[in-house]
Formats: structure tokens, sequence, C-alpha cells
């Protein structure tokens, strides 16, 4: 047997170099951190720059050189590389992507995800992540107190589809427990409602947790796309005449096309009434919890069993950041808890009740609160809101510039959220009988507004039909991007027609 | 109606400030640069330093200062906080952070974590991540060839959990291709194998995914955690009897605690004979597959179905980076697809094949992929491979000097992976009958030795007991850090004697 040493000073055997960041490494990081400054923060967000430098994949393949030999590539090539991927890379940040529900860099929550990255946490422990374990609880009993969910609590999970997951998972473990003992092969068809506009995450629940698609019930919206109570009624009926179980609803507060809140007072009624568990996908329209003037729009969330709110969407925190929130505290652990030995063991140290990943059904985590508590602090309360605001009272002066331009037909009168939706109509086709050809001509509209925007890389705006209501293709044009002005809304009107009048 | 002007140029009507980027925006974005370089990078990988700075939770709260007023935070405040989440905050780039399956913050694969999050982009279709979106696909037809999945495909998923989850759903649908219509009310008991020393994520996926978790079957593992085989057939012979279905077969390349390798060549006999789906949770030990001298550890594994595979556990890329292959191309798009209009639009200019995001479960998703591309890049296929022999043979040398050092006693003859597990004796316990009152004592020593290294902050190195094996408390240490020399593995050995001799 060798003899140990055993030094008073622990730290005289440690050797070897004393970091592997030496100057060459430091040095490659500056340039890279002065790349991403220069060219996808300043020149990604300025005006007169692309939202993006189109090309086919085909194309694209070859400029990135994807093949890794068996080589080091050099500095040098590296820093070629990194230039290329953000050239040809979208720029999310730039006002005029307006595409999707999330838009804009804030600078401190980019510097929160630099260091979280820097730092490398998986949030599964307090041993592992003490600070990013402290501020997701604080966030979420931030956002708990919002919904007044008086002694709630919840986590974060990488995406709004998670959530939503999740949510429905908790309802089925709340209409039977056993099921995480047995599974649910015995079980009568449990039923999952949401609006006809739901997002179609949920379908991906039923999906994946077993439902299956059939078990999804769509109900009827009314003309702006709330949920239409007397239908949800009648189907959480007719389904228990099918011996089918309702188990949970899903509201919606802000669609993710029209931008709809559901009724989530009347909802929480029939909830009630037929013993359904009620998860509200907050993911989009969250957002005006921090507000006011908006918060009403959510008027009967306290009534939810669980909430979905993704904070990189409307309030800009960096992707992902979707918080999970359930009213009844214990819960989500009750359901998840699987006590891994490796993992959560109970004879550690320090108060476990603070290795909140068992709650999870994630094992690894990202410190996603993070990004959201730093942002937060640095605007405060007040500077939250008024992001919010700004959004909402521009995408009203989007709706009223665009009914009194020529060529623009607003798809609803008014909106409730920060979307606006609307079609292009060129000079040819005005003023005709609207007969099912001349709706098939317009389908074709927006996306060739669409492909001539992103060919020329001056703009992104989502289009989609909605065939429920039996629209053809229609701009939904995102209002969120804190850089958006009154003349770049002038602007982007005005460039749509100028992309559509000879189409 | 109000007139638009159509200028020529439409670049003359943009407005506004031309970047949200103002100098003092990007000096704070370069101060928290230079801070994440000197604290976490180099000060937080130097051996003169703690990996930690330990606080119990009430305590951090308080240093924290968690709450959020209403007025936004001053700069220097915003730095303040930073400065506070770095120092309290684990360093997992130390090379004494040998805690978990992670360790280590690759430059190049940091610089491309930076990268992604400045441009924050999800990673859904096309035409939000052109870059990114080919990018991923190349890293899994790479993949897939090292497991030698000649027509496969597959994408990224935010943790081995997840893809594990993914692999058990594709089994189902291999099934029953119906329950994604109708659920799995009808269905008789599906069944999941798996060994006893799997990962707790496949009992995660048997509460999500409702099969339950009496559905998962721990098959009987050997003396060095591999699944026997025998015990494999007896119980899906069991299994039959009862009326279940054999599902699928979990099996593992690198185990979690003992870092095993499942004989993935004679599951697949077993999973021929009985028709079930075999997916390998490689999340640990596929890093072996880079390297000519270890591949042979995941020998058969071209014959699995779907494997899972952890870019960011041996071969050390930025968290999350865990592929999902799948080796029929084209079955995860079928069996998760469920083509949202608003996305998945079919009427766009561009080959939507490239549109990856339907395939998924998540809709959101980050841009994993690019981490692993630019990093691999960066070292080559021989770096990577360096990286993994080295931990291997780095792995050897500690089990070795275990032998020969009195008072640690290994938990097998040798290991498989670059996991080495071991118990500390303290001289007080030393030469003992081993009652079981003797094993009580030992199963406190681990614990308390953790402790005082986690209150001192020298070092973190899991432990666990394994209850299949009858186990107490002992040490596992994870060798994949590229700081580790082998003085470091002599100073690990010398500290943990230090700390735990008079015990």
């Amino acid at each position: 047997m060798d003899n140990l040493c055993h030094p008073k000073d622990g730290a005289s055997t440690k050797t070897g170099s004393s970091t592997s960041f030496d100057s060459a490494t430091l040095s490659m990081l500056n340039e890279v951190h002065s790349l991403i400054c220069q060219a996808a923060l300043c020149e990604g967000t300025d005006r007169q720059n692309k939202v993006l430098e189109f090309k086919h994949p085909q194309q694209l393949k070859e400029l990135l050189e994807l093949h890794i030999s068996d080589d080091a590539a050099s500095k040098e090539d590296i820093m070629e590389i990194c230039k290329k991927v953000i050239k040809y890379s979208v720029k999310t940040a730039h006002p005029y992507w307006c595409n999707q529900l999330y838009t804009g860099v804030d600078p401190y929550s980019l510097a929160a995800s630099w260091i979280t990255e820097a730092l490398n946490t998986n949030q599964h422990t307090y041993e592992a992540a003490p600070v990013f374990s402290l501020v997701e609880q604080h966030m979420i009993q931030k956002m708990c107190s919002l919904v007044e969910f008086d002694d709630g609590d919840g986590m974060f999970f990488p995406g709004g589809t998670m959530g939503n997951m999740v949510g429905i998972h908790l309802a089925r473990y709340h209409y039977d427990n056993n099921i995480k003992k047995s599974g649910m092969f015995t079980n009568q068809p449990l039923v999952i409602f949401t609006s006809q506009e739901g997002h179609y995450s949920i379908k991906t629940a039923a999906n994946l947790l077993g439902f299956g698609l059939d078990n999804v019930v769509a109900v009827k919206t009314d003309g702006i796309g709330c949920i239409l109570i007397q239908d949800l009624e009648e189907k959480v009926q007719l389904c228990l005449k099918e011996n089918r179980i309702p188990c949970v609803l899903v509201a919606t507060s802000g669609s993710t096309v029209l931008g709809a809140y559901d009724p989530l007072d009347e909802c929480a009624v029939v909830c009630k009434k037929y013993g359904m568990w009620m998860h509200v996908d907050a993911a989009w329209g969250g957002g005006a919890l921090v507000s006011k003037k908006h918060t009403h729009l959510c008027k009967g969330i306290k009534e939810a069993d669980s909430v979905v709110w993704c904070l990189h969407k409307m309030l800009g925190v960096q992707l992902q950041c979707s918080a999970m929130l359930v009213k009844k505290k214990g819960f989500l652990l009750e359901c998840n808890s699987l006590k891994a030995d490796y993992l959560y063991q109970k004879d550690k140290f320090y108060d476990t009740s603070y290795d909140y990943g068992d709650m999870s059904i994630q094992c690894g985590r990202k410190a996603d609160g993070f990004k959201s508590w730093l942002m937060w602090k640095a605007h405060g309360d007040l500077g939250m809101e008024a992001r919010v605001d700004s959004a909402f009272s521009l995408a009203r002066y989007m709706e009223e510039r665009l009914k009194a331009t020529e060529g623009f037909r607003l798809v609803l009168p008014d909106f409730q959220c920060t979307n606006v939706c609307f079609w292009y109509i060129p000079p040819r086709l005005r003023g005709q009988t609207e007969s099912e050809e001349w709706w098939l001509e317009i389908n074709q509209i927006a996306p060739r507004i669409k492909q001539c925007m992103m060919e020329e890389g001056s703009m992104m705006i989502g289009y989609q039909p909605l065939h429920c209501h039996g629209w053809k293709n229609f701009f939904r044009i995102i209002i969120a991007n804190p850089l958006l002005t009154t003349s770049d809304i002038d602007y982007v009107i005005s460039h749509i027609h100028d992309k559509g009048k000879d189409l």
C-alpha cells in the first residue's frame, strides 16, 4: 500500500495549468463577443439592414461548409464560420421580424443568458445550482402572485408546449392518481377540451401522453376567437353520454393567430360543475398580467388549477422561459416525484426541499428563470408594464391605420391582444364579387408577398389560413418588439402594399 | 381612405433610432463579458479557487436581494448582481467539479452558445432558423453514421430524459399507430423493460406517457451492472403470460452510477424475437462512439431502433445537447407530425422538407446542434477522440491508484466507462467485521465527507447508495473534465482521505 501524504494545506498538491482559459482562448472569446455585438446586435437591429439574407437550403449548405474533418479548424476558420452563421441567420431582434410570438433581444436578458452559458449550470439540485434555484422560485412566486395563486408553486419548462403537456398531465393525475402507478389502460377515455383555435401543443400532448387525438375536443369560438361556453357545456355533456371522461379544459389567454382571450370566469364555472381541471395556456397573452390596463383580459385566471406563461413571448425574455404555475402547492412534486437516489438524496446536509428538480419531468434543466429575473430587475415592474402597454397601443394604432388604408382588410373589427390580422387586396382584385375563385386568388397573395419580402430580406410577417372560420391566408403581424414605432407601422403597411400592388 | 406613398426606395421611410444597442448598452454587455471571462472562466477554473462558495438557502436568499421593485435597477446594481450570481454559483468547469455527468466549459461550444443567445433563434422552421436547421441535421447525420444508421434521421431534444421519452413514444407508435388517434385506453398494458440500473427518466416517461410505473419492468444486472439477458427473456415471457405487451427495451450504454454498457447485440436478439422496439439510452456512454479504442463498448448499437446520446455529457458540449437518432427515416415525423397551419404551411416558396420542427414534441426549440458543431469543427474528429481517450485512461489511472491506496475500496474490480465508484473507509473502521452496523457507519461517511468538501468549497463528487446490489452510500466520481490530470487524481484521493480520516 502506498502512503498518502496528508498536507495541512491541501492546495499545495494542486497542480496543472491554473486555467484552461489561456490568452489565446480568451482572445478568441473576445473576438466572438465583438463580432456578436457588431454583427448580430447592432447591425442586426438596424432598419437599414436586412432581416435575413435568404438562401435556399442547397445553396446555404454549400456556403456553410458543414463537413467536419479529422483535424482541428484554425482560429481564423472558426471566426469565418461565426461570421457566416450570423450573416445567414435571421435577425429576430430586428424591428421588421414580426413573424412569430417572440421578437427582440433584451440586453439584460441576453447578459443573463451569457452568464448562464458560461456557468453551464444544470438546475436539478440546490447543490449544483444554488443561485438559480432560488431565483427560479422567486420568479415563480412573483408570477403566482400576478395570477393570484395565494399558495401556489411551479417551475420553468423548455417551452410552452412542455408546459401545456405538464398541465394536462397534472389534470390526469388529479382525476386518477393511480394512473401514475398503473397507467391508463383500464380507464374510460379521458377527454381534453380546448378552443378550436387553441395551440397545437394540446394535440402534441394528447399524442405523447396517450390520450389520442380523438380525445381532444375542439370547442367552437365566437366571432372574435373566444371559446363559446354553451358549446363547451354541450360537448362535455355529449362526452359524458359517450362514457368518456371530461378531464381537463385548456383555456387560452391569447390565442396564437387571433390573440383571443377565453372568458376564464365562465370557463371556471363549467370546470367546477363537471369536476374538470382548468389549465390556462397563457403562453402568449399572459404578458397582459403585468399591465394594470390590460390585466383584465386574463380576468378569472385565478380560478385556474394551472397556468402556463412564456416570458420569452410578449415580455421579450430570451428563449426559452416558460413558467408553469400550479395553484395547489406540492401537487407538481406529488405528480412527478420519483426520488432518484443519485440526485435527490435525503441525507444531504442542507434543506433538500430546495432540490426542486424532482418536481420536473426533466432531469437536466437549463437555468431559464435567471434570464427573466435579471431583465425584470433591470427594468423594474413599471418598465415591464410600459413595454406591454406600448405594444398594445401600437397594435391599436396599426388597426386604425389598416382600417384607413385602401387595400387592407382587417380579419376582425378589433383585436384583444397585440396580434393584428389582415388581408391585403391588390388593386386588380378590389371591388369585385367575392366568389370562391376570388378568395382562392386572395389565398395566394400573402404567401407571394412574404416570398418577395424574404427574398429581398426586408421584413418577415407570418401568414396562415384559419379553417375553422373558413378564412383563406391572411397576414398575422405580432407587435411585441420594443424597437417598433408608429413610423415603423406606417412603413410596414406601405411596404406590404409596395410588394403586393402588382400581384 | 388615406393615400399610400409608394417610395421606390422603401428605406426612405424607415425611421427610429438605428439600433437599440446604444453605447451605454454595449458598454454594459462588454462589462458583463469581461466579468464572465475573469470570474466565471479564469478564476472559476483555477485550482487555487473554490468550486463553490456554499451558503444555505436562507443565507443566500438574503445575499441575493431577490426582490424586484417598481423602478429600474441602475447599471451599477446590475453589475453587482451579476458578480454575486457568479460568486455564489457552482463552477461546473472547475476541475474538481466531478459531481455529475456534465463538466467543463469548452470555449468553442461556449462561443457558439453566446451566438445562439444573441440571435435568439427558435429552431422550428427553416425560415426562422436556416443555418441552425442545416447544422442540426448535419450533426444528426454525423451521429447516425457513428451508430451505423445508414438511412436514419433524428433531432435534438432538451435533455436525455426528453430523448428517452420520445424513444418510448416511438416504440408505442410502432406497436400500434392507432394510439396516436385513439389513445391507449383499450390497449392491453404495454411494458417497458430496462435494466434495474437504468436511468430514472424511464420511470418519468412511464408516468408522463401513461404507461404507469408498474409497467416498467426492471431487469436484473450482473456483477458489473450489465443487463442479464436471461432475466430479460424470462421477464418478457412472464409479461406475455400476464397478457401484458412487451413494447420496448431501453438498453443502457453507460449507466448513470456504474457506467455499465448493456450487451446490445444480445439485447437485439431478444427484441427481434418478441417484436420489441429497441431504444438505447447512450446519453452518457455514447461518447465512446467517437473513439476507435472504446467504440466497442457500444457494439450492437446499430441494431437499435432509436438512440439517445447527450453530447453535453462525455463530449463536453454546452448544456443541453441531446440527440435522438432514429433508424427508420421519416418515422419520427410520422409519429409526431400535426402539420400546424400557422407554422408548417405547404405553400411556402422554399423546400419545406427543411422545416424540421414538425418532427418534434416541442414547438419552440433552442438551436442546440450548433454548440456541438462549432466545437467539433474546432477540435476535429481526432480532437474529440483524444478527449474521450484521455478521460478513459485517466479513469483507469484512478482505479489503479485507488486499488493501491489504503482506506479506499472500489465498488467493482473494473469499470467500463469513466465513472469510478468507491468507498472510503476511515482508519477507525478498517480491519473490522463488516456487519450491518459497520455498513450503516460506512453509509454516513460519503455524505459527511461531501458536506465537508462543500462547506469549504474544495471539491464536489457525487455519492449514492445502489439498493439493487445492497450497497450503501459510495462515491461516484465522473472523469470527463479535460482539465483533469494524473496529479489532480492524486490530489482528489488525498483530499478525500484528508477530509475523512477522522470521521
